[in-house]
């Protein structure tokens, strides 16, 4: 199996809902260091698994809509507490989407899976991996 | 698939036995920084995997009681070299533990396996990875 | 020159004034790792720069007053923007009273200077180093 | 499954065909860090997964055969592009030979699979993990 | 004294003239990731050493015009080695140049010094600091 | 200022004698990630700081000396804690005297300081500069 990683960043604001969280449930923030991993059991005719500039450019442009901003007041996210794990999912979910769009090129239809990673700090990380 | 990742570290002196550990028979030490990875299919009401508090308080438990310590002097690694495979396992083993006397609290029940990682510098580390 | 440098992070919501800083204007948020380095000419009879026990702890105590909080709202940073830049230079002043107050210990006495360090991302960082 | 992971690192030009690359059809170059990870079920009567000696010098071995070069150049890449994928999996193939031939000992019997991941900036890496 | 940084790359092939390169008297390339600091005795009136998104843009503009290059054939390199020491100075003359030409900004004018890091590996680094 | 800094790391046991140490009174241990800057304000005319070959290997012998050991055990270190601080400052003697031994080479005759930190975490480190 062969992957190609991507990393950004987002700057967000939010807050928690619910008593583990602790002081979390103020509002709040954080940098997440966003890597996706994009994994293919083989590689198209240039010897890549996906164009990588298309793909940096497609996580830029996922990122955008979140980066400074604050979460709370994001309608997708009404109701639901945007989590290291739920955000991840969200990028994956996106990403997803970009993909069946043709937005990461012909040669992404290879991709089997994709495993999206939030670094929080230098001691905290989530991922969400899922199959295409 | 979710996960979630913490961090830790210890500072711990050791031998080994072996020709093949060369100098590193002699008394010697190491920093491992320890990554514990909890895997999970879904989240819990919250939008976690694990109590981000509770499974950090944990793992400073699990290495406090390796922590500054000769590990060639710990009864429970008798006659066995305490390598960083060893480690891992170890880290996962009393992970597993916890898990079960519930002190990684309700949510953890989902969590379907762990990886631990320790790295031993910037150019080596090992990990145990197993399902609960 | 000798020196020593502990780590920590906090992570915050705030927003800028300022056209200067583009879509930053808005409410968001930002993880910082924080490092704090403490520079003597000499070490004392232990043969160390500074208590590392009691920086760590102090540092500790010195974000817990700004972590998981929305900076707007703390009165000591009314009308500033909570700069990267601004921050170092307040996690400076906490932490040289602090040193003055002898929460350090007695060997900080022959610190002369401390650097801190906020990393805000993979790619950016700010800091300011100041004589005691 | 436990695991254990080395790190070393080559120097090298090379250019590539095909407009999906822009303007890395040039003569380029890069730094690719190297991580090999090892994975085995089980560990040996020592305690370990392989001689991670003996891994890092094979590791160093292969390395040097493509370090400091203009892939271009170089026979066995003849007709394809060097893309960091492709020399994660020539990587894979050259240590699954050195496996093979016994270079890496009688412990790596039990290494069921590796994973070859090159880092080639901080903010994009590929890989090629196989069964052996 | 306050500081800012910001961090970008290029991928270059290069060779060098001299025994004392040895193997990388061959044409091989090199990742660069680029670490430049802005030092200032002040903040301006929105609390900054310098607008970041002007820094990154410059850096970017002054990078691209070596990244994914053959330096071997860089006019303004011609009889001279670029080695990361040379690098780290070029990166640091153009940037005092695009201060003195405006293109960092207003807020630019109180900048005293700036550091360029050039880390061609995770095992080295070269760097060039001066005033401005 | 130009520097070059080369990277390298140990594994060690000691143990330290004084209240303040807490737990780490007991026999313990670390891995030392050391990084040594050598800072020069001209290049030598092959365009380098320092050859960094012998730079990496001069580093390698010094670190030998230390390396596998138990520090308690050694005698130049007989009645003082081998603190991270004071093992900086003895690599850096050690340099400084192999710089003078020639051991560095012609070109390492301009380097006028001398930068030793070693990483003992991901959390700590500790350093020494001085001129030569």
């Amino acid at each position: 199996m062969y992957s190609v990683t991507v990393r950004d960043h987002i700057m967000v604001a939010h807050s928690f809902r619910g008593a583990v969280f602790g002081p979390a449930q103020q509002l709040h923030g954080a940098t997440f260091v966003v890597d996706v991993e994009f994994r293919s059991p083989e590689l198209d005719e240039n010897g890549i698994v996906i164009d990588i500039g298309r793909a940096t450019e497609t996580l830029r442009k996922i990122l955008a809509d979140l980066n400074y901003r604050n979460l709370d007041e994001v309608p997708s996210f009404k109701g639901r507490n945007t989590t290291t794990e739920v955000l991840a999912k969200t990028v994956f979910d996106r990403m997803a989407e970009a993909r069946q769009a043709g937005e990461l090129g012909a040669g992404a239809s290879s991709v089997e899976s994709i495993r999206v990673t939030l670094h929080e700090s230098h001691v905290a990380s989530a991922s969400f991996e899922g199959r295409l």
